[in-house]
């Protein structure tokens, strides 16, 4: 078996693979000078070859070079976003693929936290008066023991980030597609198709769906305004969830307090786009995730090795996506 | 018995007290058509005569009026912070001293938490990159589940504090002056004296010590360096308590990651002053407590109603101040 690891693997993670995978031909297009840290494209003229024959690939090809892999029988991305890969007609047929659902939960849901109180206690704010040298008070603040918080997309980041509210002292409440099963700490289960009516009573409403056909504009002005006057939005999943200029106007009109995007419609976010001067909004640059925690780096690694292992003794794999939904094959958006 | 308010007095607040003390003289310097956000000063002409023959007075008068209170028996701030009150010789002799400890833990720790959360995500450097439109990654983040937490002051802010820091994952140690005892989410309690030993083992460092001629300087840039490469500081107790040039020294050699000041030396800090342009630093102008979340106005107005009513029944006032050391009778710094 031939596995091409497109992705940086460190000294302690190459070790890790060929102990659990001994016997493979394994190829690094990354030199473990990088860190794990590093954003480089790998050389498509030194590797694009190796995955011609490759039986799985880690990390996330560009697309145009799929049609060569002919052997491909796994594609473990290093993301939970499985676009374009997901697509139809894009991976060669019978060939799986499995993301890293799971290793995100922690650092994103961390992040949206941050991002909640940073808009919620005006932070942003006084950041923006540093630059004047302005003393200037802004006035009163929430705290999240008065909160509702509500979470659309009940998966690993969605049902991590109720965790943390509830344990601040919010009301958790989860909405999720096609189950009411939930944790402990959520307070209330709900269906997606109640979403509506939760929204005039939700302090916070924070999205982690997956970006596809049924997701794309799910918040358009309509919803936007459905939301309790004076609430947060959080947005982490996929920017075409939000739509930008509705949430914009609902914004400098007050109704809504402020909104913490991690991704946007666009992305990247071109510099003159109106959503960086929208009132109240913080905007982080998809940067939630990645490997910016160490922890999230190691869980990767070890959710792309036990697939291989999985996939090489024919087992079931741990995070397998459905190619129609884009999402973990259970489910559509948890 | 008179008794002046210098402070706003809601209609709730004012039946509260009306009925708790019956048969009272009650002068109230501010009518109910203002907030309890409003920051206004009261009328020096028309109540500074009411003074003269109070009773008890509640709220922090300009120190010039005091020498006029000749009958003053109890003055309950509407503050933590008792100076100048505190001072020897501002009150009249025999005069009791109340503040309002235990009011503000909720929001101040509320804020601290908001603070480091900022600071560890690098929110504030993303609000920075907002105004240029620009879509940088700022590169790794920490956790909270990774830290030691140091709290220095271990009153109802540096206690309450820690408890949530626990229940988000850190490990958490308390420091305070007189006494080893600690609320079961402190994992380990030190006295003042072992300060400089724990020094190089906390990730975060967080002083909500009051201002006094002990705690002036006492974060000097020795103890500063002292710190744990790449740990945050907070400040919430007052700005004397760090030395703002030594700290901008040490955050600009990358030595501390950043520093949030909720309070600054001088206050309010001028827009010239190099703190406001210092690297990794996050400025609020004193705005953590107050009353900007509505609960704390409502415990200030608890404890000053049950502190009159004790004051009139001759018993032991609940948040009894002493002189010496500007805080509570019981203890220096807790």
């Amino acid at each position: 078996m031939k596995i091409v690891v497109l992705m940086h693997f460190d000294a302690p993670s190459r070790e890790k693979l060929e102990k659990a995978l001994p016997g493979c031909e394994i190829v690094y297009a990354f030199d473990t000078s990088l860190t794990y840290l590093d954003r480089e494209d790998f050389d498509r003229d030194k590797y694009g070859a190796a995955l011609s024959d490759a039986d799985a690939v880690v990390g996330n090809p560009p697309a145009d070079l799929i049609p060569d892999m002919k052997k491909l029988g796994l594609l473990q991305l290093f993301s939970a976003g499985t676009e374009p890969y997901s697509l139809p007609g894009v991976l060669p047929e019978g060939a799986k693929l499995a993301n890293t659902s799971g290793a995100f939960g922690k650092a994103i849901s961390e992040h949206m936290l941050a991002s909640l109180l940073t808009l919620s206690k005006k932070l942003h704010l006084y950041r923006d008066d540093m630059r004047e040298g302005l003393w200037r008070d802004r006035g009163s603040v929430s705290s999240l023991t008065d909160m509702t918080v509500l979470s659309v997309g009940m998966g690993d980041i969605g049902s991590q980030f109720l965790r943390l509210v509830k344990l601040l002292g919010a009301r958790t409440v989860g909405v999720r597609k096609h189950s009411l099963s939930r944790p402990d700490w959520v307070d209330e289960s709900y269906l997606a198709e109640d979403l509506d009516s939760l929204l005039p009573r939700a302090d916070v409403v924070a999205l982690s769906v997956p970006g596809n056909a049924e997701t794309r504009g799910m918040f358009g002005e309509e919803r936007l305004r459905r939301m309790k006057k004076g609430a947060f939005l959080l947005n982490v999943g996929r920017g075409s969830a939000v739509d930008s200029p509705a949430l914009c106007r609902v914004l400098s009109e007050g109704r809504l307090a402020g909104a913490a995007l991690d991704v946007t419609d666009p992305e990247p976010l071109p510099p003159e786009h109106p959503l960086w001067r929208c009132e109240n909004v913080l905007i982080t640059p998809h940067v939630s995730g990645f490997y910016h925690l160490r922890e999230t780096y190691d869980r990767i690694v070890s959710i792309a090795v036990e697939n291989l292992v999985r996939f090489r003794e024919g087992k079931p794999l741990l995070t397998p996506v459905d190619p129609a939904t884009g999402y973990r094959e259970t489910q559509t958006w948890s």
